[in-house]
């Protein structure tokens, strides 16, 4: 537990430590001092103190996504699950909700507009006008960073802040893809990849948070994590064929299938499989992006959905809204991500790791 | 406008006459002479006067649907939009809904258990148990047909007979893949296939009926109708690529996008064109079902459906109480099908013309 | 765990023993030999083995209820949590989905027709044709009972009958009005008359079935029972006056005030405080119904209510898919009723009891 | 139409006219010279050309409204129906989504902090920390209004200045209130008040523009303006009691009653009314505010509303998104205000017809 005195003033340096990507499109990071920003009508300027590391850094970092439009350039910042302590406020700020002394996160969206059609709908995940941070925008993986005052995420105070990191990302994905499942409570849901960054997650989410019914679908080796995460039923992927692993979900809920199936990772070959998983009526929410040349969800017949009265949606980030449920059930210990802390110099090893495939759960930076 | 005045009792035949399919898996069909039969329990036995014949009687007829798990028997009684009057009630359907007299519809579904977790859920038209209308249960066209005093569809007394028959299939079919689009009255809906027997319909429906914006796609001989059914917009399908009916789409939207599109035709390549008319967090709704060799909907991308939190579902033939709302609707002048009377004799023509897909409008047999 | 082995037939006898309402209007019952009846058409006999005793059917007894139209007849048999098995099918019962030897139960609407508004979305707890067991309908209080064969309940397997019965009524009452409440996971309601019989069953069901958190107010006698049940916070009723427990609630929920309020005691006096307690956008249910001369919500003022955007549903006895999902939530652990069990012969004595408020958790006939 | 060439600048005046209220509590206000203020950060210059004259003004000059916390100052500005040219950007609102030369809107909300419980639900017509127009913060009677850059309300071209004023109130609270009903297309509202302010165009909208069948209450005198809205029945509050006119609206909802009531007067006795109306699972939704010592709706009984399953819902002015879309329903010809123009200096005058309700259709201010 982390309860912070609200300060009325910091000492802000007039320098800092960030973490660039000075090679985009090569694994490489450099520590540098940057001059520190004033703060922009609007905005706030946050000491950040933790950061997790993402997947999707690393596929930024070496311009391996396909889903984002330019390259990322020399210099940039990645990052963007951080936290840290409002140091100063921008003109306009000051009559805001934070104050100088506040602990907020930064996400992925670090800026929404609030104004445009998405927006509006409480989309602000998929603004139009968003700026995602640690692309094309200064990332978390810094001492200090800009953010809008009206949309930096309240860190509750019985969380930490390394703890709080990895939800203003992998955390609210997740929790958002299972609301928008539209599974209740007390119905089954496959998590598929639930022993994963993401999956382990939902899957806490899930049980613990949400009541629903979890099947965890992972490699066998994941079998006590996904089970500790409050699996009821675990399926070895490498037991089963396509056909055997849909009777196995059909027998474990009783003959109908399931509610909805969650796909956390980044591969074809599950979203195949994944709509023979559903009862009728039932919904794949896709949140892993498989890269390479895009390949339609194999099964995603027409006759097929009719019958079946099948659903698929696509689920991004989460809204703001939800970011703060999640970080309420983490305060209250219902989900905790599987972490360790590293200094920012070790980042490219981090990085490293993860490129290979190594990493066990998630990385949180410490920037203090 | 039919007010029918309700009669104690009716004088029934012991043999009338129907129409069979009397070498399934070709094109041909026979007039013969029947038993009339007893009602059992829970059901009553309907005069049929009139039955829509829609697209599917001809698959069933002719083995080429393969959503239908067992080949077409011979004798069997095709039909499933038929309207008539209850001659009487078997044992236990005294104390029901419906009274001798009574003008009613039997559709698709002829029978829903009302007990299984479909109908639990209201969604009677994926019931576990149904028994469908003119496969493997005698159909509609035939003079008279038992049906289940609970599941029979009341007609309202301001709707014609023949006009309240194709309302039975291809109006709640498409009622019902209209209400699941979630699509909120203001907005723009497309119709793929608008000119077409369902899309006509859907036009109407969505455009007076639920107050959608509808931008009505088909062939260019088709505006006129379309335009007339209410679409504000009309897409001369042969006049774009995928590309730019896209642009035509977005453009007609305000830039946007819209928010839903029903693909009422059975095409592949309409599938392939419709997750990019839509607006983010717009849903593309299944009707039609592309024969031949299974394809998925091919820009179903997981990445894709991320970004733009798309949504797929498949709608099937809709609900008692959808089909009841479409019926109200119809008997408000709301919708009306393009039809034209033939009698049963005609049958086997009917067909023909609709294999080689000179059909205009419904064909609604007279069986009186 | 009571797993039945499904047995082809059963030995009936000609008469079996029902406790009937002798004198109706006073507290009075008499166990008496009656015929056993025939199933009709649609309908099963079913051996009654088990049924609870509400306190509706006190007042069903007594003529107190003012919300039933007419007096209870003398002979009229009450109850209406029976469970049991199907012993004989009527006509036109075979084909359906119970058969002889599977283990059932019978609910307050004994019987609902499926095809009037109310059953067409899904409402049939308010089916305008519905029968009420125990009232103008031979209810549960007796060994042999029959029922439609399409809208008995069927029981879990895991799941004792004593255990099953109370659901049938006060659990899937609790567990209707929760859903309708819009209370989402992660959100706090506030259960009033957190210890009584609804009471102490809407605890369970929120905090642990639908992973709400409970504020749970009664008098402080019950707050062991209550936080037994899962509600993080009690409230003694006793302590507080309007004013000082709303500000308790706002406290316990960080300033904003609940998200829902179930109040499950029949008082005018917890009505009046309930919309109190709520956020923006909160929802009151009501379920507990006073007796006496109708008074209004004291504080259900339209202006309030439109600057609070507060809302006010009435919920009635749910419908069978919700008393499938709460016995599927009983069967699973979650939720237990405090019982006791009595012979039928006591069950003059359990109504005394219950009607001077001396009865602690609920009673269970034992019928074998 | 009126297509506003977007300019690259405006000269503006050191000083402008506006109406204020020189002496709040009585029937008073008085045309002065004000200085135009600079736009702070995130701030916008509007050059109000039209603002609407709402019956709320009134209340806010008069102290009348209790529903308010404070008296109003002296030199309060009122006016909450704005619309404008942006004449100037302040600091950090450059990047936003209005330019110079736009047409914009001020509603009732004036600002929303975009981060509050309900804006983050999409509720932002309750946001914790709105500032509103016209009471405590400068409103729509002048020539020139600041407001936030990413709250104004854009007006479509198609809409003239006039006509798009009122739909920032009036509009947008009906709009929002018909949303809230749940009533679907093809089902029956009552709208209560249907020739008044709110009700004429709640009519209009719920007819022509979400497509239901729309049941009129008001004066005898209104009949002719009611029915040319939209409604299909019009039922004269004169001519029947309590009791027969809830016979009437069940005769012509074919005896199930309307899905939803909106009760558009501030009249207790109208609220006591309504939910006779309603059929089960019904919705009344509260928009007028009786005035005077608070009463809660008569006939708000726990048992009624259980047996019913009735809802009543309060709507307050509704969200941006809902401005946005009555505004386009505006656009598109479907919502009309009856309305008059007026100049600035005869606001006294029309604050004084309105006192004494002599008023017909509503006022909008010309401050070109």
């Amino acid at each position: 537990m982390a309860i912070v005195e609200t300060q009325k003033s910091f000492d802000i340096p007039k320098k800092y430590k960030a973490v660039i990507y000075d090679k985009p499109g090569t694994l490489s990071t450099k520590v540098e001092e940057l001059d520190t920003p004033e703060p922009g009508a609007g905005d706030v300027l946050v000491r950040i103190t933790h950061s997790g590391v993402c997947h999707s850094d690393l596929g930024v970092m070496e311009n391996t996504w396909r889903g984002l439009p330019y390259p990322t350039q020399p210099g940039q910042v990645g990052g963007h699950e951080g936290v840290g302590i409002v140091h100063k406020l921008g003109p306009g700020a000051e009559n805001g909700r934070v104050k100088v002394g506040d602990r907020v996160g930064i996400k992925w969206v670090a800026y929404a507009c609030g104004a445009c059609p998405p927006c509006m709908e409480g989309k602000d995940g998929v603004c139009f006008n968003q700026k995602i941070s640690g692309y094309y925008y200064p990332g978390t993986f810094q001492q200090y960073a800009l953010a809008p005052a009206n949309y930096v995420t309240p860190i509750p105070d019985a969380l930490s802040s390394e703890d709080a990191a990895p939800m203003l990302c992998a955390g609210v994905t997740t929790y958002s893809a299972l609301r928008k499942s539209d599974a209740k409570s007390g119905q089954w849901v496959v998590i598929v990849g639930a022993g994963g960054g993401l999956g382990h997650l939902a899957t806490q989410i899930g049980a613990r948070g949400m009541a629903l019914r979890i099947i965890g679908i992972d490699h066998g080796s994941k079998e006590d994590l996904v089970k500790s995460c409050g699996a009821e039923v675990f399926l070895d992927i490498t037991k089963y064929d396509d056909k055997t692993i849909a009777e196995e979900v059909k027998k474990a809920t009783g003959g109908l299938g399931s509610s909805a199936v969650i796909v956390c990772t980044a591969s074809n070959k599950a979203y195949g499989q994944a709509l023979d998983f559903l009862r009728f009526g039932g919904t794949l929410v896709c949140v892993g992006m498989p890269e390479g040349d895009s390949q339609p969800i194999a099964k995603a017949y027409p006759a097929a959905m009719v019958a079946m009265e099948h659903n698929i949606k696509g689920s991004a980030v989460g809204n703001q809204r939800e970011a703060m449920e999640v970080l309420d059930m983490a305060a209250r210990g219902i989900v905790k991500t599987h972490l360790r802390i590293e200094k920012m110099d070790n980042l490219t090893e981090v990085f490293q790791q993860m490129s290979e495939g190594k990493m066990r759960g998630r990385v949180v930076l410490d920037l203090q």
